[in-house]
């Protein structure tokens, strides 16, 4: 399957989750299903096997990753594909010192190195988002005592109080503002050297969508925008946001960087957008790697004509 | 400000959050402000003085709420309007036993009986999410050890682990689902009597927003759908959802309903619509209330012309 049919990265997970039913009876069901596929993390990073330099496999039969010692008391039934089960599971002990043949990775190069196919990575996503939730979500926060996994790891319950927690996904909206024909990109101390990319930031509770989007973009570089476009949505599995891809029109031009989260930043012409994307920017500055929404949204206004 | 203006309750909030700018000292300097203004919380539910039957007030002074020993210590800096803070604190003891002439209201009924100015409600709905996070967050989910609020109320550390816990925005995908010239509208048993509405549920991690809107689709209703397409959002503070509304056409019009979740539904016509919203459907079936972000979809749906 090719990359370029999921230029949204993380999308396209194919399992079938038959969220209504899901409880202790249907994990077990799937654990002891002969045909049965484990995704395992270790310390929050996957357990891979590496194939070759530009594959790597993560599904593995039970079988297989017994020496890793999973903890299937926690698993989580993420979902079937063709009748079988695919499940998440934490394996005990150090990320860098797993059994051979086993390795571990960070999810980011997976995505950018286009190791894993991309409904596989969608599978990763899923399995990331939970796992890390159950690891912050082992004592309740109203009353302090222990919880422990229901629902097929879809639902924890507090051991005190009886209260039900549920996974957490983090709503962050990232927008792509033009003003007349150029973009608005900035860059972080926290990004990797020469990348520039769309501002972003966490909805806030009480915000509509749009209202994050507005708030974040007056914030962050001092711009009022118009109207706001929804285009897309991604998971983020870093550890668990859902990104909800939109673009502005910016009322003014002149912009003022918030200068705790942005280290530079300006407007960008279609050209200069275009030239980073072949990594021949004079400044040497890049858009985020193919796969990210950030992507996604700045290749669709450089690859549009001029209004 | 009529209620017309803001067919979406809870959104609008007025005050300038400074996102960017939020510690204990600015916390403090808000408290200290002669003209700050508080909403008070006593067990969830915001604290009120009634005015008349059609009016309610909810921002008091600090003088006027000091003999319900606001708990200043947790309060949570909302943001200013025109130069002067909006601040969220809880209140100690039961909400049904307030001094006088405070009492509590319910959020539902301060919206559905129009009690509040819009943005009135869109700072109760940013509150109550915030109070209701700090609630649901006095320990820590990794080592279970107290934690303290910080940065005015937009963060709690653990004073064991050190781990940093921020608040919680649930997305929800709510949709109106077509086929033809014909809407699906159902019901749960946890509605108020007659209401049906569209169908609705939790995004879940792994998932894009399209992704939670078809697999919802799909299990409560048996529906497979084509395009998806956005509408609008909503701040639910129930206890601190995202509803993201949608549109989708389905592919196949014979449905099965998930009996767990819904007692019933079906297809309507955009003249039943129009009925139910005159509260003169032959069934009795009603649409929900104005303000809902389902109201929204479906009375935008229904006063388009047929196709």
């Amino acid at each position: 399957m090719p990359n370029s049919a999921f230029p949204i990265a993380f999308s396209g997970n194919p399992l079938w989750r038959l969220a209504e039913k899901r409880d202790g009876a249907s994990l077990a069901q799937a654990i002891a299903h002969p045909s049965a596929k484990f995704i395992c993390f270790a310390e929050g990073k996957p357990v891979i096997r590496r194939v070759s330099d530009e594959s790597v496999v993560c599904l593995f039969a039970q079988n297989e990753i017994l020496p890793l010692s999973p903890n299937m008391g926690e698993a989580v039934l993420l979902g079937h594909l063709e009748n079988v089960p695919h499940i998440a599971v934490a394996v005990p002990g150090q990320a860098d010192r797993l059994t051979s043949p086993f390795d571990s990775s960070d999810i980011r190069p997976l995505f950018t190195g286009h190791l894993l196919s991309p409904p596989t990575l969608g599978e990763i996503a899923q399995a990331s988002a939970l796992l890390s939730w159950h690891q912050g979500c082992k004592f309740c926060g109203t009353c302090g005592a222990a919880t422990r996994s229901e629902s097929a790891g879809y639902k924890r319950v507090c051991t005190g109080c009886g209260k039900e927690h549920f996974p957490r996904t983090d709503p962050v909206t990232i927008m792509l503002i033009t003003h007349e024909n150029q973009c608005f990109l900035a860059r972080s101390a926290r990004f990797p050297e020469h990348m520039v990319s769309c501002l972003a930031g966490f909805i806030e509770p009480g915000e509509t969508i749009e209202e994050a989007v507005r708030r974040e973009t007056q914030e962050e570089a001092g711009l009022r925008t118009g109207e706001v476009t929804y285009v897309a949505s991604q998971p983020w599995p870093f550890p668990h946001s859902l990104m909800i891809g939109c673009t502005a029109e910016a009322e003014n031009a002149d912009y003022v960087l918030e200068k705790d989260e942005l280290e530079s930043g300006g407007w960008f012409s279609r050209e200069d957008v275009r030239a980073m994307m072949r990594d021949a920017h004079s400044s040497g500055a890049q858009v985020p790697p193919f796969g990210s929404i950030a992507h996604f949204l700045i290749a669709g206004w450089a690859e549009k004509r001029e209004a």
